[in-house]
């Protein structure tokens, strides 16, 4: 990996761009077709999602797509508009409480900005491993609540009412209090919308294989469900004016094509805006390259976590420039995008130019678009997310992880996104700093007529009133020290006699500083009392760390090479000795 | 240890109590002198620091002690006002910008209440491993770096000038504007004292024990140098009436017993106190502890972790129930009421009668007590906090722990105490997760002839190209789950003949749901690109934990006892594998 050259490790499309040809055109050329059918309707639902005009999910698209082609390791990878993430943003924005609409449009292109930033300095820092602080488990159940409140945001559509809400306790008392103004016509409309897209996605590409359609054309039809739906809406409403019967349409929609023109900065609104922005890059990215990971996977190819965070940057950084909101690759369409057959990142840009001619040209029709069908869309988009398995799961298997999955889900619903993976990364990580802050420690004795030492719980030994054997189980850090300190200092309270403690190293792999610093605490102060501590069976680099110290200083006792040669040399030294004491 | 009933573990002065004496008494009384001639000037010291009333020092002593005596498990823990710990109050009440004395000293109390509360619902719960989180390198780095704030915080009162901030930059900029305003004779007289109380602190005793006087007799006057400075100096003040040159002085302090109340209660204080309430909770309580088992351990007692939260939270009730404001166990209070002697927590209990009494009918006579008086009292006791030693130690050890140590120091330092706290504790956790998150994993390969398994890179090994063995050393957890995707994916990227992964994993020792999650994605899709994922010589614990999920379902391949027989198994089913590859 280190032989190729840096500027082709930051510009992937200098490798694979070397090699394109036709056959790789046609295969990301059909692929991209599909995507791009499906990320149209997408696109406009996705953009009210996040509170925004209509055109800015078609912008965020374009530039998304085309920039990602650049910078982007994954093949199939999608990267436009994606439900949590708009879902993310319209919270981060509704926050601010700004004004006008333009306003919320500059701070949403600001907030693009500012997590395209943030993504590409986690990049060059090579900070992909931050990732890892999201856990699969709590991930899933951030996933599961996010798609509960979107699809509860979407019901005012259903029933043409308008109410706010950031948390399903909100969502549903505004809903409970709007529910006598319902507008019939559109629910109606709505439910309709609703049922066909579920019959094109579940029955439509089967039907259409059985009268003989080819698979590969069948499925461009089938997912072309929302696509067809928003045609039939709009020309019911056009035709029947349900828009005089209140139902909510798109409006006017601008048209042509976007212009590239750099954020308005300010810092007030980044500064404000940088801790929703940091929470959104984490988010993008960790539901990004998982999909894009396991997708490479599938035909042996490999993705880059490092070079995935620059392209995942850029494309924000290029969606904020064509005045678009955050964008993340997207599940469903990686894996449509996948299995249509796309070669290289070339699809997505083959894609971007699909989606640029439908601004150029069609944006006028999307006038009459009933925005309870892009409600619909979104409702079928998000339910496939919905996923309650991992709390059953994490409850079978480990009480401290349905703890994380638990408060995850909860806090996410009832409080809100941010909150929630706030409560998903810091329960994780106090749940394990805890398992891990109490280290297996063991007191141990000798098998009597062996140099072999076990615990004194387990096995029948012999031990020393004047000796106590410790074995410590695990690496020390700071974590773990003082939990050393006060099993040692509770166990020298309990024995009058004792005048030595050999603690036994075999399976510590590292001493950070806090653990240094505990060990020469534990010394010393076992020194005051007339005790001395030895350390046997260091292994070597830790030997030679704590070689480069004054540790051994501190230590009033020995250093041995073996744990049975210890007890032999301290019992000669003592002729007073008692008897060994048998255990068990 | 759990022999003990409930009720004598939560109120430790029914143990100890019953065995109480003459003999102990007198140790304690003798203790209890030395503690309260140190502990009069310094509860009027660290008030001022807190920017409280110095009354309300006293206050917070009396209380303080009296409660820790009933629930504290140390014998020699001397529960008080501290420096450290007065610096937080005055900042978090600082931010609050209160308009009147009245309300600020409200809110000290309410800041008290809730350090308290904090602490023993900390203590219920058994929270004690939190402690854990601020590592022995942080604290010192914090502990130095408010010690250096305080210092600096007290030049105003040598000037003779009144400056405010809450960092290094705030206050020597407000020094530097202030300078040309000093008062000479409060700056000489500052001057004197603090050359004075450093005499006695260095010289006193020796010099009293070269004079003939019997040590124990030569300790408690050395240790009475602020007193008698405090007292000389209200002397030369109240004489030279100092006061007429704009010498600040104490003015009235109010005597009398002081009378418990409740606090008032207001939620929205509570609520914007309660984030500085458990910064001041983690340190009082870490600090306190420190102390508490060192002293302990060297007479060979020992202290109870979680009910030591109880005894520190209780005593924090009873300083707001007092008037006074957050307290914790001080570090030279406590050793000298442990050299004088102190055999029971009742040493607490009289020291704070014998403060009672001071205030109950030497407070007026305080009211020609000069404020730099106390600012030298204050200098002479956080000099002693500074130590800069842990930069060094850490920079030589551990760059890791270097970085986590300079961060705390800087960030404390410039731009305060809470967000220093923040550093320290956020940077110690992500350090460790970014060194965990990094497992070692190694591809293995068969030393010849034998049935012994080593690293390709270290030993002369022969592989099969369609089997790919690995050993993971670390147990697996949601930090380094994704590392282990990557590396394997990686892996089958660059071997395009590979038909088997075996995993060995005779160090994994636990292995949780991320993990677990993380080891599913790779058989699934391992299998999807027609790869076997195995696993060989898993732990019988993790065995249990496996069996009782569906794991064995996603897994492609087989569980095996030996790595050498998973080898063998799988070469002897595909005929046709090519020649063994030697390495190295």
């Amino acid at each position: 990996m280190s032989k190729i050259p840096s500027i082709v490790r930051f510009l992937p499309i200098l490798n694979w761009g070397s090699r394109y040809n036709k056959d790789t055109f046609t295969e990301d050329g059909v692929a991209a077709i599909v995507v791009a059918i499906i990320l149209i309707p997408q696109s406009l639902a996705y953009a009210l999602l996040a509170g925004m005009p209509a055109e800015t999910g078609l912008y965020a698209s374009i530039f998304g797509l085309t920039i990602y082609t650049l910078f982007g390791t994954s093949n199939t990878l999608s990267v436009a508009p994606v439900a949590v993430i708009s879902l993310m943003t319209a919270v981060a924005l509704d926050r601010l409480s700004l004004g006008s609409e333009g306003e919320y449009i500059a701070a949403a292109v600001i907030l693009a900005f500012t997590s395209g930033l943030v993504l590409m300095i986690f990049g060059f820092l090579r900070l992909g491993f931050m990732a890892n602080f999201l856990s699969h488990p709590v991930i899933s159940a951030f996933i599961t609540a996010s798609a509960l409140i979107i699809g509860l945001s979407q019901v005012q559509h259903f029933l043409g009412v308008e109410v706010s809400g950031t948390n399903i306790i909100e969502l549903s008392t505004a809903l409970m209090l709007s529910v006598s103004k319902t507008n019939l016509v559109t629910l109606t409309l709505g439910i309709g919308a609703l049922l066909l897209i579920i019959w094109s996605k579940r029955a439509l590409g089967k039907g259409l294989i059985a009268l003989g359609l080819k698979p590969h054309i069948a499925t461009i039809f089938s997912k072309s469900g929302p696509l067809l739906v928003a045609f039939i809406t709009s020309c019911l409403t056009y035709f029947l004016s349900l828009d005089q019967q209140d139902v909510q349409i798109l409006g006017y929609v601008e048209g042509g094509l976007p212009t590239i023109h750099p954020p308005k900065f300010s810092p007030e609104l980044i500064e404000s805006l940088l801790g929703s922005a940091i929470l959104i890059s984490i988010i993008a990215f960790v539901e990004s390259v998982s999909v894009a990971q396991s997708l490479a996977a599938r035909r042996r190819e490999s993705i880059e976590l490092n070079q995935e965070l620059i392209g995942l940057g850029a494309a924000n950084l290029g969606a904020s420039f064509g005045g678009g909101f955050p964008i993340a690759g997207g599940f469903s369409r990686s894996v449509v995008n996948f299995e249509a057959g796309a070669a290289t990142p070339a699809s997505g840009l083959i894609a971007a130019l699909l989606i640029m001619i439908v601004t150029l040209f069609f944006a006028p029709i999307l006038y009459w678009l009933p925005k309870v069908c892009l409600a619909a869309i979104i409702v079928v988009a998000v339910y496939s997310l919905i996923d309650f398995s991992v709390l059953k799961r994490s409850w079978i298997y480990s009480k401290a992880d349905f703890t994380a999955v638990f408060l995850t889900l909860i806090i996410t619903l009832t409080v809100g996104v941010e909150a929630g993976i706030a409560a998903g990364v810091g329960s994780s990580i106090l749940i394990h700093l805890y398992k891990t802050s109490q280290p297996h420690i063991a007191v141990i004795g000798r098998v009597k007529g062996t140099e072999h030492f076990r615990n004194v719980n387990r096995h029948k030994v012999e031990t020393f009133e004047e000796l106590l054997s410790i074995r410590i189980d695990e690496s020390l850090y700071f974590a773990n020290s003082r939990y050393l300190e006060e099993f040692i200092f509770n166990l020298v309270a309990q024995r009058p006699k004792l005048q030595h403690v050999i603690l036994m190293c075999t399976a510590v792999n590292k001493i950070d500083l806090s653990a240094l610093e505990s060990l020469e605490k534990i010394a010393n102060t076992l020194h005051v009392a007339d005790i001395k501590l030895h350390l046997s069976e260091v292994k070597g680099p830790i030997m030679d760390k704590l070689a480069a110290t004054d540790f051994f200083n501190h230590l009033s006792g020995n250093n041995y090479l073996s744990h049975n040669q210890a007890v032999e040399d301290l019992r000669k030294s003592e002729p007073l000795y008692s008897e060994p004491k048998t255990h068990l």
